[in-house]
C-alpha cells in the first residue's frame, strides 16, 4: 500500500472540506445588514461555487445539490427554486443548442468553412484570418463557444495536418500550433460580439434587466461593433508575432479547400433549408425587440422547421442529454444568482464595496472593476459560472459608483468572454484545443496572457469611448 | 417513377392537411361564450393533438411548433408559454427518469427483476400480473402516481433489458413493450384503488365534501373493490391479446434468472447505495405531505447522492438526451392545458354539456356525464388539471339532475384515474413509460384506448350496480 492517498481519496477529502466549509458559513451569524435567508442562500451558493473551482465536484452534482438543500432547508420556497426553468433564455440556449447540431448535420458548417478558406487561405495568417471570420459568421446562431469550437477544432486539425504540422512528429509548430491558438482567440472575439453566441450573453441580459439595465440585441451588436472590429484585425497579427508558425505562406490550403468543395458537390437541399432557416432566425432575433417577437418561440419555430425537414431529428435529440444537463445546472446558478439578488445580497454587497471606493471617481471604479473581473477569471472553469458568481455584484457596485449603468454592464459581459483565454481551463474551447497537443499549457498562460491583455485594453480605450459615443 | 405516393408524400400531405385544418379552426368565428384568445388557443392545441394522433409529425416536433404558433401569434404570453418548465412535478418526472438510469445501472434493477422472473417469470403474463399487483400494494403510501411509476418503471426497464428485450436493437416488442403497457395500464387501476393513491383524490374528496356529499377512506376502498379486482384480472390479458408479446412462455425464465442471480453475487456497494437511497427517497416522499417536503427536492438530492457517488455520472447523463425531449414537450402540453382551463375553455365546455343534458333522467345524465368526463382527458395533460378543472361542474350538473351524488362524485374521481392512458400525455407515468422508447405514441392512442374503454364499461356497469347495492 503506497503512503501517498489516492486520487479518489484526494477527492473525497476535498468534498469534505467544501462540505465544511459551507456548514461552517452556515451556521456563522449573518453579517449586520443580511436577512438569515439571504445570508443562507450565499452560503450554499458560494459553497457550489468553490466545490467547482476546486474540482471537488463537477458544476452539475453541485448544482443539484445545492438547490435541493435551498428547498430543503426552506432558504428558497419550491416555487422559488424552480422559475429559473421557465426563463425564456434558458430554454433559448437549450433549443439553439439542438440547431447548432443541424448546422453540422447539414453539412452546411463545413462547406462555410471551406468557401472561406478558398479565398483567403493562401497565408498562415490569411488562414487564421479566414478561420476567425467563418467563427465570426456562425457565431450568432450557436449560443454555446464549446459547441462552435467543436465545429472549428475539426477544421483547423485538418487544416494542419494537411500542411505536415503534425504533434506526433514534432513539426507542431509548423503552423498548427498557431491556427490552433489563433482560433482559440477568435473563439473570445466571436462570443463578445454576438448576444446569442455564448450561453452566459442573454443570462447576463436578463440578470442586467432585474437590476434595471435595459439591453437589447441591437445594442449589444452595435458596443461591441468597433472593439471587436479592431480585435479581429489585432489578434491574429499579435499571435503571428509573439507565437509565429514556421510556414508562412500555404499557397496550397485553398486548393485543399477547393478540393473538398469539389467532393461535396453541389449545395444540397438540406444546406439550403438550414442556410434559410439559419438566415431567418438571425433576421427575426435582430428586429425581435422592435417587432416585439420572443426570441425563444423564435428558435422552437427554427428548430420545428429543421425537425420537419428531418434535418434534426428526434433521434439526434436523444444524444443531446448534455442539453438537459446545460439546462439543469444554468438555471439553477442563474435562480440562486437572481435569489441572492431579490433576497438584498447583491445590494448588501454592493454597498459595502461601494463605501470603500467612494470618494472615487466613476472612471476610477469603472476601470477597478472591469480589471478585477478579468482577473479573477484564474480561478473561474467557467465563464457562464463567474459570470453567474459576480456579474450582478459588480453592476450593483458599479451603478452605486455613479459608472453609466448600460456600459459597464455591456462591458463586464464582453469581459466574460474576451477573458476566455487567460488560463488553459477558462473555456471548454481552450480544452478542446489544448487537448489536441498542438498548444502547451504554459503556451496559453502566456500568449493567452498577452491576447487577454490587449482584448482588455482595446475594449477599455476605445471600446469604452465608442460606448461613450453611442449610448 | 412510382404513381403511388412515396412515404415521405403522404406524411407531406398529411401534414398538409393538418396544418389545413388548423388554419380552418384558427380563422373561424370563436363559438358564443368564448373569448377568441380560449378559441385560438383550443385551435393550436387540438391541431397538435391531432397532428400526433394522425403520425403527422412525432409528439416533440408538434408541441414545440405550437408553443412557438402561441407565442408568436400572441395567443400566449413568452411568460405563460414557458411558466411550465418550472412546474416542480415536471422536473420531478426529468430527475424520476435519471435516478431510474441509476437504478439500473447500480445492479440493483437487475437484481430486483430477477428475483421477480425467478419467482412470477414462467409466462408473459404472468409477469405483467406480478408487476401491478406489486402495484397495488405500494400504493396507499404513495399519493403520486408519478412517483410510483418512478418506482415501478425501473424494474420493468430492467426486467424488458434482462429478457432481450431492448428498444435499441429493434426488439422492444418481444416483452418489453407489453410489459411497460400493462404497468401503465395497471397504474390506472392502482390509483382507482384507493383515496391516497393520487394527489387528486383527496382534493376530489374535498371538493365533493364542499358539495354536501360525504366520501371516507373506506367507502372509497369499498366502492373501488369489485370493480378493480375484475380489473386487475381482466386488463392484463386483454392487453395480452391486442397487443401481444412476441414470447409467450418463458418457461426458463426462472432458471436463467436464478443462475443470473448467483453469477451477481452479493449485494455491492453501489447496490447498496442505491437502494438506501432508493428508500429514504420513498420513506421522503411518503411522509412529503405531512412534513411540507418537497418531492422533487426528495430527487434531487437522491440524484445527487448518486452522483456523488459515481453510481450515476455527467457522462452518463450526456446520453439522456431522451430526457430532455420529454421536459420539453410535456412541459409545452401541461401548459397549454392549463391555460386553456385558466382562459375559460373548459368551464364553457362545462356549461354547454349541463345544458345538453337539462331534461334526460338522471340514468342517461349519468352515463353521459361520466363518458364526457372520460373522453375530454383527451384535452388534458395532466388528471389533476382536469380534475381541478371539471370535476365540480360535473358534480353539480349531475346533482341538479337527480343523480344519486355520492356515486356519481365517485365514479367521477374513479374516472380521473382509470382514464388516464387515453392519450400518451395523459398522465405523467405514461410520459415516463413512454420515454423509454418501449412504447410509441401512436400505440397508446391505440391499446390505450381500448384499456380505457373497458375500464369505463366495468366501471359504469359492474361498478354502479356494485355502488347502488352498497351506498
Amino acid at each position: 500500500m503506497s503512503k501517498h492517498p489516492t486520487k479518489t481519496q484526494t477527492k473525497h477529502s476535498m468534498q469534505f472540506m467544501v462540505l465544511l466549509f459551507g456548514l461552517l458559513l452556515w451556521f456563522s451569524p449573518a453579517p449586520e445588514g443580511l436577512k438569515p435567508e439571504a445570508w443562507h442562500l450565499f452560503a450554499i451558493f458560494i459553497t457550489a461555487i468553490v466545490s467547482v473551482i476546486l474540482n471537488a465536484l463537477p458544476i452539475f452534482t453541485s448544482s443539484i445539490l445545492a438547490l435541493s438543500t435551498a428547498v430543503l432547508t426552506d432558504t428558497l420556497s419550491s416555487e422559488e427554486a424552480f422559475s429559473g426553468f421557465s426563463e425564456d433564455f434558458i430554454l433559448l440556449i437549450v433549443i439553439a443548442f439542438l440547431i447548432a447540431r443541424g448546422v453540422i448535420k447539414s453539412g452546411l458548417g463545413k462547406r462555410v468553412a471551406f468557401i472561406i478558406i478558398k479565398k483567403f487561405g493562401k497565408s498562415s495568417l490569411g488562414l487564421s484570418y479566414s478561420i476567425i471570420a467563418a467563427d465570426m459568421f456562425i457565431a450568432p446562431a450557436f449560443p454555446s463557444n464549446t459547441a462552435r469550437s467543436g465545429v472549428l477544432f475539426p477544421i483547423v486539425n485538418a487544416l494542419a495536418n494537411d500542411s505536415d504540422s503534425k504533434v506526433a512528429n514534432g513539426t507542431r509548430k509548423k503552423i498548427g500550433s498557431f491556427l490552433m491558438m489563433s482560433s482559440m482567440a477568435g473563439l473570445t472575439l466571436s462570443s463578445s460580439m454576438w448576444l446569442t453566441a455564448m450561453a452566459a450573453n442573454p443570462a447576463g441580459v436578463a440578470i442586467a434587466n432585474a437590476l434595471g439595465t435595459n439591453i437589447t440585441y441591437s445594442s449589444w451588436v452595435m458596443a461591441a461593433s468597433v472593439p471587436i472590429l479592431v480585435l479581429f484585425f489585432l489578434i491574429p497579427w499579435v499571435i503571428y508575432k509573439i507565437y509565429p508558425p514556421q510556414i508562412k505562406h500555404t499557397p496550397q490550403a485553398p486548393l485543399v479547400a477547393e478540393e473538398a468543395l469539389k467532393t461535396m458537390g453541389k449545395v444540397s437541399k438540406n444546406e439550403w433549408i438550414m442556410a434559410a432557416t439559419f438566415l431567418g432566425m438571425v433576421f427575426l432575433w435582430i428586429v425581435s425587440s422592435e417587432w416585439g417577437i420572443n426570441k425563444t418561440a423564435v428558435a422552437l419555430l427554427g428548430l420545428g422547421v429543421l425537425m420537419v425537414s428531418n434535418i434534426f431529428t428526434v433521434d439526434d435529440l436523444k444524444q443531446e442529454g448534455g442539453a438537459l444537463e446545460t439546462l439543469i445546472w444554468f438555471a439553477i446558478l442563474y435562480t440562486m444568482s437572481v435569489y441572492l439578488n431579490k433576497f438584498g445580497f447583491m445590494g448588501w454587497i454592493g454597498d459595502y464595496i461601494s463605501y470603500g471606493v467612494s470618494g472615487f471617481g466613476w472612471p476610477a471604479v469603472y476601470v477597478s472593476l472591469v480589471l478585477s473581473y478579468v482577473l479573477i477569471h484564474y480561478f473561474f472553469v467557467s465563464q457562464t459560472a463567474q459570470m453567474l458568481a459576480l456579474f450582478g455584484v459588480f453592476l450593483q457596485v458599479g451603478i452605486s459608483a455613479g459608472v453609466p449603468s448600460e456600459m459597464l454592464a455591456l462591458m463586464l459581459l464582453f469581459a466574460t468572454n474576451f477573458n476566455a483565454l487567460i488560463t488553459p481551463q477558462g473555456s471548454s474551447a481552450n480544452v478542446i484545443y489544448a487537448g489536441s497537443g498542438y498548444i502547451e499549457p504554459g503556451e496559453i498562460y502566456k500568449v493567452g496572457g498577452i491576447v487577454t491583455l490587449v482584448n482588455t485594453l482595446v475594449f477599455l480605450t476605445l471600446g469604452t469611448a465608442w460606448m461613450m459615443l453611442i449610448l
